[in-house]
């Protein structure tokens, strides 16, 4: 089933269910007001919304109303935690390649992750806000699962049971605050302003066999101002599975539901498949011709990203963002 | 006034009013169900909450209920956000020489800041989960701030009306994990496992004169089975005030409401004032002795943490909890 939230007066939205094709929806207050609260009882509330989304893929559009992803906030608006691991190592290694840092081994076990903010998440359609082009505004397409509650010490065996939703993300970066606040060692804060979250949450089953392993075996697609930036599949050269990046943040804590875990920028090492950030580009770019040519995104510019289907369905709806100026000065 | 959270069987638990005297409470339902509820509309709910306070501290004590601060949640049991800050640099400089790191400059104009865990925040006297005394437990005492919305950008002098609510906090850490996330640069996330709170998060108005210029100018006490630890003045070697690290919190993004915002363990220059961490302590015994003699918390330990006022009175209700061994094997 296609989870998403609805624009209301509440922070937390409302919760709605989404047929296949993304064309109509249904509010399901009588389950649960919000995502949160669903997930926070979701054994009880997962049937019920299961059987709500059977009714809406079989009932006349008529009784529905219209889906608009624009009119959505991230399928959870604010959430308890948000944590992003760094899964495709090639990404890692290009990006350290380009601030002149090496890529240690103890990477290659040792998955990198970190604390994202969770206060205030991105719709798929809300302008990106940044108070300077000067802090190099970067994108980086994601994939991230969401969790019900994850006990303390999980094998990532175990962990399997606890993804109950997939989403894609854009993990908006600030590239020239980054190596500052790497060398302060407390990792990323005025770096990662709000990440952006696509208006549908799938759970596993809608994915079909693109879900295995704990990887999502499809291309995840990022235009910048409707040119292609790149397409790589996430389910290729990803390090650390998801169960692994799940076991992994819960080896001393457990992780509450609704829990968002980040696979970090897809990237695959076939560079006919592009990029999911600039960063990697201007690297590939450092390496040919001596020097950056793309920029880091400016004012105005427009950030496409979405994951296409075998057949070409978009699955999550796409997140199309403006980046826009916001001043400082309140 | 003092607010705190009721245990029940929901994961937010019920919000409370509760006397100066921390002898008696009033569930206040007809305002807000919960704190989150109360910050995400601060500025309507506590004139309301102002007022149940005043009414419950002239009020007959047979018409309130007993308080017992074991029967609280933390004030907010999940958070959308917890950063914690590091702003007793006397800290930073001894833990930092513990483990033969160097002290950068920059540390004392940009403050040292990550994003915590806040999925799931201990109570004042709920057992503390620990997979392995060989992870290195420590307590960490501290003081922090809870806001409402805070604007993108803000400046000090503007973070101050932002400063809703002051709570104390145990940030536990598991030091021998530590260096190996430092050295990644990602930040803490195995070495930080849930953080305690105390039971009474108070309004800024409760601590009089001990709370100007964003410091908060009383000990924090802490004992490790009975014995002192230490003493330090939170208003003393506070190398960045509270509002300070707000602004830093919120130079490139708005923090929601319910942010909580953590000083950084408490430390003066002073010796005599003992220490808030096992980390400083053992540094100072190096120095003193060649090697460190007090050894990490086992199992079994009982670590306390208050703050008391100039008359001796028991702001924030104390932190009594006991360490305890969290089997991972489910």
């Amino acid at each position: 089933m296609k989870l998403a939230t609805l624009k209301t007066a509440q922070r937390d939205g409302q919760l709605i269910i989404v047929n296949r094709a993304l064309s109509h929806f249904v509010a399901v207050p009588h389950i649960a007001p919000t995502l949160q609260a669903a997930l926070d009882n979701w054994a009880a509330a997962a049937p019920q919304l299961h059987a709500a989304a059977r009714e809406l893929e079989s009932a006349n559009p008529e009784q529905a109303q219209r889906f608009d992803a624009c009119a959505c906030k991230a399928p959870l608006p604010r959430a308890y935690q948000w944590l992003d691991g760094s899964a495709y190592l090639h990404h890692v290694e290009l990006v350290r390649k380009a601030r002149g840092a090496e890529m240690p081994a103890a990477l290659l076990t040792d998955p990198l992750m970190y604390q994202g903010g969770s206060d205030a998440l991105l719709g798929p359609c809300d302008a990106a806000p940044f108070t300077s082009e000067e802090h190099g505004i970067d994108l980086e397409a994601e994939v991230a699962v969401v969790t019900d509650d994850v006990p303390l010490g999980v094998t990532p065996a175990q962990a399997a049971a606890h993804v109950k939703l997939i989403v894609i993300v854009n993990d908006w970066s600030l590239r020239n605050l980054v190596p500052g606040e790497l060398a302060k060692g407390f990792g990323f804060l005025q770096s990662k302003p709000a990440t952006s979250f696509s208006a549908i949450a799938a759970t596993p089953d809608e994915l079909g066999e693109a879900w295995r392993d704990g990887k999502l075996h499809l291309p995840l697609v990022s235009h910048i101002n409707g040119e292609l930036l790149g397409r790589p599949d996430a389910g290729t050269d990803m390090n650390f599975s998801f169960f692994e990046l799940i076991a992994h943040a819960a080896r001393t804590r457990k992780l509450g539901a609704g829990t968002i875990l980040g696979s970090g920028t897809v990237a695959n090492r076939d560079p006919e498949r592009g990029c999911s950030c600039l960063a990697e580009r201007r690297t590939l770019e450092v390496l040919k011709y001596g020097a950056a040519r793309t920029p880091w995104l400016k004012f105005g510019d427009r950030v496409r990203i979405e994951m296409l289907a075998a057949g070409g369905a978009n699955i999550f709806a796409a997140l199309d963002q403006q980046v826009v100026h916001s001043r400082a000065d309140l």
